[in-house]
C-alpha cells in the first residue's frame, strides 16, 4: 500500500490511498478517513460505496462525513466504482458501462471477466487490507451507498449479514433487473441468462431469502432518476411480510447529488454508529 | 442575473448564477446559498472570498458551510476570485498572476486595468445584485475568506467596517507588500511604487489607522505556506496597542487545504451568525 496524501480534519486523518489489487488485476486508490479515537484502540469500519462516474474522490469531497465520524469514533473507507488502467475494458462514451461502472458484481463474460471482480475486491480483498494496515475493528463493520453504491450496499450486505452490522442507503438501484439503468450492464457483465442477475438484485435476494434485520434509505423526491432507475417502493414491495425492517424516507425536494447526500449524511453515520457501539 | 443551477441543501437552496459585469467587463459566475429561514423574511449576507486558483466552487464543494448557515439562517455569497474569459489578461502558467488571482484589487496598470477591478465588483457592483435578487439584509453583512481571499476579506472589512458586522479569516496573507505570494502580482497590477500597495496590505491598513472591532484568524501549524506567504504573526504585531480584538488560532497540524477550512468552518459561521443577529 503506498500512500498518496494525508491531511489533518476533524482532528482525525484524512487519507488516500493506492495498492495492487491482485482481484482487480490493476492499481487501484481508496480513501480512508481514520477518527481521533483511533489513537485509544481499534475503530468501528464503515464502507461507503459510490455511484456511477464516481471515484472515491467524490465523496471525500462533498459528502460533508468527517465531523461525525470524527465524533463518533467510525474509520470511513471509500472505495473507487471499478477497475482502472489502460489495461481494462471501457465503453468511454457510456457512463453506465465500464470504468466507474462497477455495479459491485464479479463478471463472467469476456471481456469484462479479466478485471471487473467488484463484489470480491470490496468483500474480501480491500477488508484484509484495510485490517492490515488501520486501526480497524474488523468485528464492528457497517456499509452505505449512494445509487450504484447504494445497490452495492445493499447486495453486499443481503449476501453478508453475518458481516456487517448495519446498512443504508442514498437514493439506491433497488432493482437493477429491471432499472433502465442496469439491464444493459448486467447482460454485457453477467450474461443474458437473468438467474445470474439475482445475486446482484436487492429486491430479488430479498424474494430469495436473503435477510438483514434494519435498513435505513432516504430517497430525494426532486431525483430526475426516481422514475426509471431507482423506483424504491419496488424494494419496500420487497420486503413487505417480512423480518426486514425498512425505514424508507422521501425526502421532499432533494436530487440526486451530494447537496442530497450531505444533507443527510450526519443521519445515516448516527444510524451506523449507533449499531456498531 | 442567468440562474445555472439550483439544488435542496440543508432544507435551504444552494445556486450558481451568472451575470455580465460592467465593472470586470466580462460575464461572470457566483455561488449564493440562501437558507430556508428566508422564506420568513430577509436573512443577513456573509461573504466568503476564495483563494488562488479557486473559483465560487471550490468552497461550494468542500467548505461545509450549508449546515451551519441553514442553522442560523444565513445567506452565504461565494464569488470568483477575478475576471474570466478569452479577452481577460493572463500568466497561464503562473497561478499567483492573473485568472484566478484577482487579490481583490482595482488594478491600474496595463494590461490588467482593463478588467480587474476586484474591489469594486466585491464591493459594489455584486452587493448591488444580491440587494436586488436575493432575500438579503443588506444591513447585516459579514466578510471571511481564505488565504488570497483572507487577505481579501481583511482588507475590504478594514476599509469599510460601517458596512461589515464581522469579519473573520482562514490562513489569510496578512502582509501581501512583504509576502513571496504576492509581491510581483502588486508590482504588476498596481505599479513599482509600493505607497498604492497600502490599500491593499492588512497590516498596513492598521498601521495606516484602518480598525476593525474583533477579528478571528484561524491558521494551521502544517501549512506548507506559513513562513512564506502567510506569517499571521505580522497581524499580530501590527494590531498590538491598538482597539482591534484579534483572536488568531494556531490550528496544530492542519494544512492549508479545505481540510483545515471545513473542520472550522462551523465556528466562523458561529462567529458572524452572533454578530449579525
Amino acid at each position: 500500500m503506498k500512500t498518496i496524501s494525508t491531511a489533518r480534519a476533524f482532528a482525525g486523518t484524512q487519507g488516500v490511498y493506492s495498492h495492487h489489487s491482485d482481484v482487480l488485476d490493476c492499481d487501484m486508490n481508496f480513501a480512508v478517513f481514520v477518527p481521533p479515537q483511533a489513537k485509544d484502540g481499534p475503530c468501528p469500519v464503515l464502507w461507503y460505496l459510490s455511484g456511477l462516474t464516481c471515484t472515491h474522490a467524490n465523496v471525500m469531497d462533498k459528502g460533508e462525513y468527517r465531523r461525525i465520524a470524527a465524533e463518533r469514533g467510525v474509520i470511513l473507507v471509500c472505495p473507487d466504482t471499478s477497475p482502472r488502467g489502460e489495461a481494462v475494458a471501457d465503453e468511454p462514451d457510456n457512463w453506465q458501462m465500464g470504468k466507474g461502472a462497477g455495479f459491485y458484481l464479479d463478471a463472467t463474460e469476456e471481456p469484462w471477466s479479466a478485471h471487473f471482480k467488484m463484489e470480491s475486491y470490496i468483500t474480501h480483498e480491500l477488508p484484509a487490507l484495510i485490517a492490515a494496515e488501520f486501526p480497524a475493528d474488523m468485528g464492528r463493520q457497517g456499509i452505505f451507498g449512494h445509487s450504484m453504491g447504494g445497490h452495492g450496499a445493499l447486495t453486499i450486505a443481503l449476501k453478508n449479514p453475518e458481516r456487517f452490522r448495519s446498512l443504508s442507503a442514498f437514493a439506491p438501484i433497488v432493482s437493477p433487473s429491471t432499472s433502465d439503468w442496469s439491464v444493459p450492464a448486467l447482460t454485457k457483465y453477467l450474461g443474458a441468462d437473468q438467474a445470474a442477475w439475482r445475486a446482484y438484485d436487492a429486491c430479488l435476494l430479498v424474494e430469495d431469502g436473503k435477510r438483514f434485520p434494519e435498513i435505513l434509505i432516504d430517497q430525494g423526491t426532486a431525483d430526475s432518476f426516481l422514475q426509471t432507475g431507482l423506483k424504491p417502493w419496488l424494494f419496500e414491495e420487497a420486503v413487505k411480510g417480512t423480518e426486514i425492517a425498512l425505514t424508507l424516507r422521501m425526502q421532499e425536494g432533494y436530487d440526486h447529488s451530494y447537496y442530497f447526500i450531505s444533507t443527510f449524511m450526519a443521519d445515516h453515520i448516527h444510524w451506523h454508529a449507533d449499531r456498531l457501539a
